[in-house]
């Protein structure tokens, strides 16, 4: 354990996760790690679930972490009834039900505007941040594990921090981190990265010695899943996004090392960065969130050269070849925390490619990315937003249909919006891809409905589109009364198709 | 002549303003200065506008400026019927009719957004460049009058530029620019800009001798306007909007110099600002996007130490004090490109606090700033986005109520969202202020609802965020048949009250 803990006098605060859970109180804020189901605490929140289990007394906390997190904190402490407040960003069903029920309250953050909120005192004080690492320094220092997140900021500002030292997690991580904590303003400088492998860091993130309670040693490992195959729909929208790609180098606005690539996660990403290493880009380097096994397979063909992010979420097969590979993908990947790694000033000046999901685009190119029928709360906004506003490219990819056809992904509007139309240049179906830079909102609708819709509803989105413009003003032509009756459609009759 | 037109060899370039505009022809891409009616072209736009009128066969070009600009550009270009697309923004009465009788095509953008997309090649490439100046210099570059915009872009990416020497403008305005355009991607470096007074670049715009195809004389003065009256609910808003810095102070997380401020124009702004000058708050800064007569006050009384913008736009009165004093106000005003003004790493770096007037904004923080009902375009977004999302603080001004009380600027859902519930941070009007930092959609319907709406849509908002609690999932409550009923009902019987 010496290579774990390095300083004598820390080993005086291991316990036992129920012995650091009872440090939780009724109405803390608790800061925990965590990015995607990786680098999060799992030994203390599994005890505190337990503990209230057990107690009569019920105790209520808000729950801030980096992004999302495995079922081990999130799906526990909803299930306990833990949870009043979570922010930024979750994936977990019982949460999510939770949530959609009206059980706890959530806030959906730009991921970027965390760290950036707590220092500045708007989301209250920190009582406890609860961090995994591989290690505690000399200095009481921690190495984090597999995801950074807002983890320096937490332990910067929280009173107390509960250290899991996960030893399921390789000790040959360390060095793969680089963390650096702005300054709040006036006193912010400028971020000297011009490349997303430039370090402007430590590879720990600054704790010491008395700020730490407790230590608790576990082996449970991140909660990863498997990979779902790549379907039909994702490898079409992945074949466009790249043709749509290629198309720019051709034009000379790119070339063929594009620029800095940042993906979303799931099955259109995962097909998106396979469909990019069968292709002719070269020398490809990425500046994103989540790196995932099709980043870590172009980095083995050495199409990627090199990816900074936040985290790394491989699957179950992944991981293994990760911690196999893991000195090998040091050389290779920056993380960093998610106010460096989404932040508007890098985005901005690296020219990132951004590539994100939309849950549903409207004629116009708002897109919503969060809230399904309006109100049902699915993920989160998560980065999107950061990457988005910020990018020299961004792209939202989405199939043109859901729920086996009954729902069409293109509408007259979106049921909520994330992405305004002034920040959506391009939308990508299986259909075909829409262009939408300067175009003014009805030449929008027209690439929009005629490239990206299915067939089975683009008569209905032209048709609404040109009732539109004989009936309402000149600019964003809608008939209000009927702008979201296709999602009130689908809500009475499960269907958005006119019978 | 020769302190405006400092190389003779460019007096041959001097010629009518007809003879200038037979330069522009059918079908190319136009590129103005100007941002608010200052500083833009207005003796070639009227001679061009005066031959459409008198030739048969049509012109239509496309027009790109930086911002708003005067009547001699877009109302005259409009009514003559040449605009065949406008970007990014105009407040001009003519080019609102056109724009809202689908007459022309209006690209509603983010103004940061406009040169970089220039640059890049999306927008395509610009033909002809009109930039009014003070002054040429003997290499042929461009010493700029009130605004600078997008025009160093312009130069740089136009095949020909035509310089308007403004007599008018007083030649003291030299000194006033700092003129720095930005790389592409992968060449951008950091902006290192660390305080509103930095200065990293020239005074003029670069051009050169070789570009400029033409040079006209005129005195024509920008055509501002006299400023209204402050009214009594701006007033009380300025007093709401206030009273929440102060409690910002009370609370540690500002002190009374505050950080910079960026003000949106307007009676509200204008109001605000008056008030600050009243206020015990002390060595103010602003990074805004246009310097007006209130700002130019509080620098009168040292309230404020400097001003950074991209434009000044006095009243006629403020106009004649700006020009007596001009040699004291060049120590202490910057302007910049609109790139530099509004980019999102100055203003994320320095702490802005950010004050922009809403349409609209509905019970969850979503804000309207642009589209009337759902369709009609008022202005534009113009820098309420650039600011909005980078900023310490985002403020949302706006009336409770519009049209005598009879529209309700508190609404369930708006009818069209420029900012997101993910960004807005605080919303004021008359009635009070919601502070939504940290809260969730629910917790913050309550706050706008209870502290902004106007008592006369109180009731019926309560009603609606009853019911959708009710009736729909529980993130984000919401009847979706109704949300934008209250428009309808507006748009029907001129009232959003039930009768």
């Amino acid at each position: 354990m010496s290579n774990r803990i390095r300083n004598k006098k820390l080993l005086k605060r291991v316990c036992s996760a129920k012995e650091a859970a009872m440090l939780i109180k009724d109405n803390m804020n608790v800061a925990a790690s965590g990015f995607t189901p990786s680098g999060y605490p799992k030994a203390v929140p599994l005890a505190l679930a337990e503990i209230c289990k057990e107690n009569k007394e019920k105790i209520k906390i808000n729950l801030y972490t980096g992004a999302s997190v495995g079922d081990e904190l999130d799906g526990s402490w909803a299930r306990a009834d833990i949870i009043k407040k979570r922010l930024p960003y979750q994936t977990n069903e019982s949460l999510r039900d939770h949530t959609n029920k009206g059980r706890c309250e959530f806030l959906d953050m730009h991921l970027s505007h965390v760290p950036n909120y707590v220092k500045l005192g708007f989301l209250g004080k920190i009582d406890i941040a609860i961090i995994e690492a591989v290690a505690i320094t000399k200095e009481g220092h921690i190495i984090p594990s597999t995801s950074i997140g807002a983890s320096p900021t937490y332990v910067k500002m929280a009173d107390k921090v509960i250290v899991e030292i996960n030893t399921s997690q390789p000790l040959e991580l360390e060095g793969m981190a680089d963390i650096c904590i702005p300054q709040n303003p006036p006193y912010k400088r400028p971020l000297p990265i011009v490349l997303p492998n430039d370090r402007i860091g430590t590879d720990y993130i600054p704790c010491g010695l008395d700020k730490i309670a407790a230590i608790v040693i576990t082996d449970i490992e991140d909660n990863v899943r498997s990979l779902s195959p790549i379907d039909e729909t994702s490898e079409k929208i992945s074949e466009n996004l790249i043709n749509f790609l290629k198309k720019e180098v051709e034009l000379g606005r790119l070339t063929n090392e594009l620029l800095p690539l940042q993906s979303g996660v799931g099955s259109v990403a995962n097909a998106v960065l396979a469909g990019l290493g069968k292709s002719e880009f070269e020398n490809l380097v990425c500046y994103t969130e989540v790196i995932q096994d099709s980043m870590l397979d172009l980095i083995d063909t050495n199409k990627v050269l090199f990816a900074s992010g936040t985290a790394i979420t491989p699957s179950i097969e992944g991981l293994k070849k990760f911690k196999e590979n893991i000195k090998t993908y040091r050389d290779r990947i920056i993380l960093r925390p998610q106010e460096i790694s989404n932040h508007p000033e890098i985005i901005r000046r690296l020219g990132v490619i951004a590539m994100n999901t939309a849950i549903e685009a409207d004629i116009y190119g708002n897109v919503n990315s969060t809230n399904i029928m309006g109100s049902r709360m699915m993920n989160g906004i998560g980065g999107s937003g950061d990457f988005t506003r910020n990018a020299y490219l961004s792209i939202f990819t989405t199939s043109s249909t859901a729920k086996n056809g009954e729902i069409s992904s293109i509408v007259p509007m979106v049921s909520h919006h994330d992405h305004t139309e002034h920040d959506v240049m391009v939308i990508i179906t299986e259909q075909g891809v829409a262009d939408l830079r300067g175009l003014s909102p009805k030449e929008r609708a027209e690439k929009i409905i005629n490239n990206c819709a299915h067939p089975d509803f683009k008569p209905m989105l032209l048709d609404y589109f040109s009732r539109a413009k004989e009936k309402s003003y000149g600019h964003t032509p809608h008939i209000l009364g009927e702008a979201l009756s296709w999602h009130e459609r689908f809500m009475e009759k499960g269907t958005m198709i006119v019978e």
